[in-house]
This record gives C-alpha cells, structure tokens and sequence, in this order.
C-alpha cells in the first residue's frame, strides 16, 4: 500500500497498481484471468472474482459499481460472457456498463475488465 | 431508480445500468443506437440524443462533459461521425475524447460512446 | 481556458479539449504522437511527454495519475510500449492500467492513452 497526497493505492506493482482510491472512489485495473485455459465463462468468473475481492479490499463492493468497461476478445463469446456477468451482478445495483472487441494483452486471454466503484460511505 | 450508499441509479436494468450518479459526477452506460439500419451520421446523431436525453435526467448537460470515449466499427466512417459530434458540442466546453476502431455487440452497430459528466452544481 | 459550473477546462478546441478538471480530478484526452514517424518506443515517449506537460499544466503529476488506457495500435509492440512506461512510472506510485489492441484515428499512430488524475492537495 501507498498514500500519497490524498491518493491510496492497493497492490503497487512495478508497472501497475490494481487499485487506485481517491476521494471515495475506487479506481481498478483491468483485470484478467490468471488461468488462460479456461473458457469464456470460467475466465469471466475468475476475473469477477478478482474485481469483488479488489473491491472488498478498497471497503467497496459490486453494488458500488460506477462505471464498468468489458472488453473481450472475440463477440462471438458475448453471451458466454453475459451469463456470468448476470449472474453476479446485484440486482437493483447494476453498473453502466460498455462492451466492445479488442485483442488482449495475450492470445488466450478471452476477456478484461476495468471497473469504477464507489467506497461505502 | 434506485438510490444506494451515496449512489443513484437511473434505467435500472437486469444487466445494467443506464446512470450512476455519485459525488456530483455523472457516469453513463455505453450509448448505441436502436436504429441500426442508419448510416453512421444517423446513428451518431441518436446516440448523442440519448447522451442529451440522459444527462438531462441526471441535472447535467453537454457542458459539463468531463470524459467522452468513443468506438467506432469503421475509422474509414471517423469522418462522418465527426461532422455530426463537431455539430453537437458546446462551443467553448468541449470534453477530453478519445476515439478508438472496434468491433461492438452487433455488427450493424456503427458507433458506441460512453460519457462521464459532472453534475450541475 | 474556460471555467463554467465547476468544470475548468484546458486547450479547449472546437472538436475536444485535452483537459477537463473538476472537483480535484483530471481528466485528459487520449494522447497521441505528432510524430508519427517514430516506432512504439518513440511514439510512447512523446505520449508521455504530453501527459507530462497536460498534468502539470493541471496542477498534477504522475504520481497521482488514478486510472490510466492504453490502446496499441499492434500488440506485438507491447513490449517496447511497456519498456518505456516502465522507465517513465513513478516506484511506489503506479496506476491502475489496461491496456487493449484498437486500430486508432490514423493508420501510423502506435499508441493513444487516456488518463484520469488527482490534482494535488
């Protein structure tokens, strides 16, 4: 962990930091799945996981979800992706949400998910 | 709606969102349009008409644009979507945008925008 | 410059501006090289060079960027994109990050980043 000036961050990597909390808001890094074998429902599952314990982390959780960009690697996979997502999300709390195509940082990583969340109050 | 810690919601949705409001700042879903047999003058045009209609809910406004980000499924169509964006902005308040090419959730949707706001103060 | 309910605004132009501030957060347009002649390395030092100049210009600076995208034009370069961002992060102080594939406004641009910050206390 590092404050800085008003700036906290969680997991300070040499390249990145997974979080990021300013003024009760919860900035995340896009997070992927760390086991690239799995389809695009068990990599969706991974990678939400990692966001709800992220957030849990930073004293938020998914129903704080301000803003959520998906970005996966083939649109094909969309509703395998969706199953998921609508599953885990708490209803009467769901996020503005985008999802768009992009090529991944690797070859097999199927989805990235960047997320902004408030703090609990 | 629905109003939780410090956050507020408008178009609630199984799976999203279109509004969350927090702390005065306006986050909107991914914007598209619903007539997808329109050209990308067209659907620019409703997409930022969406962008209006809902800033309008949440008491903001295209001046208090904070953060725009823009996909495009074509760059060769850039220019068509710029005549109309260029059109539509305030003089003098015009936001931070970037504008990437990807392949979005259907493939005759031409444009998608996502939009943070500050509210009216 | 141009200050209206709240939101200061930075080289405001008539399609974008490169700077929005509001309530101790900036917000910048996505950076790209004027010189795109230069390879990825050359071309993302010149990206950062701007975000550089545009947080100063703020009354911010690295160390308190929040949220940061990258969008490479080729993910085969993003090893020399990482090479320099590596060199150019503050230790300790890194932000959260994303970074996906997008084809971008002009065919030579290599790199365009997005970046959220705090401004200093």
């Amino acid at each position: 962990m590092s404050a800085d000036s008003g700036v906290q961050r969680l997991h300070v990597g040499a390249r990145l930091s997974e979080v990021a909390i300013h003024q009760k808001v919860v900035y995340l890094a896009g997070q992927i799945a760390d086991d690239t074998s799995a389809d695009m429902a068990g990599q969706t599952r991974e990678v939400l996981g990692h966001i709800d314990r992220l957030l849990g982390e930073a004293n938020s959780d998914k129903t704080l979800l301000l803003s959520v960009t998906i970005f996966v690697r083939d649109m094909r996979l969309f509703g395998q992706m969706n199953a998921v997502w609508d599953a885990w999300v708490a209803p009467g709390h769901t996020p503005p949400r985008a999802t768009v195509e992009a090529r991944l940082a690797k070859d097999d990583l199927l989805v990235e998910i960047m997320a902004v969340a408030a703090q609990r109050s």
